[in-house]
């Protein structure tokens, strides 16, 4: 089962303009001849790929990678992160979830709560949300003047740059589901009362601003996509498939840095133990 | 196969004396017909169930879990971490490692690096050494006159109390290995590059100061075991022993705590969700 590269699919090339109305939320198509679980199958090979290659990763404690997620609500950011991210060493990943600013952070500029948060040599942190709800948000919402967020493209594409150029790779995911998924997931939630604590009755305001979502998600990505700092607009209305393109996009990214085991400045042959 | 409760076979009671020699590092007396596949086996039910537990908590929000772990070195803090929690959704658990303070964290007292790192509602954290090494690292090496780590004691009890009073659960886990059993682990990095950046041959100092750190253990484990904050000590010379002992416990005190999925204020039933 042959599955095509994620990375080249679903990247926004720098410049480029993405029209998320033209892009599948359930395009399988790099995976043409897979099913689920041939997906799940793959999947499983994969986490255990990134699962060795982050403990050489924090051996190392060369690299820093920093994992953004945004998506509309019920777009699987938790899910992605339980399913991604579960076989790692929990020593070596740190899951920051970003919730609407507090006073403190609103007296503060937009990237003083995110900046303490970046990942530390040999670390991978993701993001579930980030400083893009800081664009998004106050665009769709009219929190501030238009200026504000216009000008925050250029602060979070400058912050990036200095983090990446510092030696942090980041990855940034749109989980992109369509409207009609965001209501069989929401209906789902309102149906296992074990859910209900997730469904926030505000979220469905949002929803009703879905086109004006979008179309900010589009603008924002579209002017944030730089080749320091690439978003991937990750179909995703089938869980396995999400998991599945996450996956090999992050187990890509990880084989692309030198990882290797440190070497040691001493002689194991000399070192004697005593009893 | 049965396994005894660790919390009643391992926990130093307040105002107990521990004398760590006459603690087995390899008493395995509480799974006494247990062979090494039966414990793994069992440890695989009891991580499904961590993993089941952790989902409520978070979804409550209302408890907060602290887990300090110490250790000789060797002793199988890293090992017991990815063991344990791995299991867990990574969102929902922090592990923070205490390293050797830094110039600015010796320029506050010994409690300011800690205190940001301890869990919020719906949290689990690991604490990979603790406060605890600036009590003993301090009196073992002499790094300040005594009087410093023996009002520490002091220092850390009242800090635990806040905390657990303020809502947190706290289990404090040594992980008591034999002088022999830290020499065949030490000869295993040195015989696997792999694992050679973990060998710091400072840490044959640490090993000719064997005696002298276990009775440090002893007096600071009898001192700091609380109602509020008690300390276990678990045999740890067999890995899997220690992960099937360390999961239980936890496992137990997450399910002494009343957690259930929170209540909402609406009705299901009154949501209608537009296409």
């Amino acid at each position: 089962m042959k599955l095509g590269d994620p990375r080249k699919a679903f990247l926004v090339p720098e410049g480029g303009k993405v029209k998320l109305t033209e892009k599948g939320a359930d395009d399988l198509s790099i995976f043409p001849d897979g099913s689920k679980s041939d997906g799940e199958a793959l999947f499983a090979e994969i986490a255990l790929q990134i699962k060795a290659q982050q403990k050489v990763l924090y051996a190392q404690g060369k690299h820093r990678v920093l994992v953004i997620i945004q998506a509309m609500d019920t777009g699987g950011k938790d899910g992605c992160v339980k399913s991604v991210f579960a076989s790692v060493d929990p020593q070596g990943i740190t899951v920051k979830s970003f919730k609407k600013p507090t006073e403190e952070e609103l007296a503060h500029d937009f990237l003083w709560r995110i900046h303490p948060h970046v990942p530390r040599s040999g670390g991978i942190t993701v993001f579930n949300r980030s400083h893009y709800e800081d664009i998004i948000a106050v665009r769709v919402k009219k929190l501030y003047e238009d200026e504000v967020w216009k000008r925050r493209y250029r602060h979070v594409t400058d912050f990036e740059q200095m983090l990446a150029e510092e030696g942090t790779t980041i990855l940034k995911l749109f989980l992109h589901i369509s409207k009609a998924e965001q209501k069989r997931r929401l209906e789902a939630r309102l149906r296992n009362p074990n859910k209900h604590w997730k469904f926030l009755p505000d979220d469905l305001a949002d929803r009703e601003r879905w086109a004006e979502f979008q179309h900010a998600y589009e603008d924002l990505i579209s002017k944030t996509s730089t080749r320091h700092a690439p978003w991937y607009v990750i179909p995703a209305d089938r869980k396995w498939f999400r998991n599945l393109a996450v996956g090999r996009l992050f187990a890509d990214t990880l084989q692309d840095l030198d990882l290797e085991y440190p070497t040691v400045s001493w002689d194991p042959e000399e070192i004697r133990i005593n009893d």
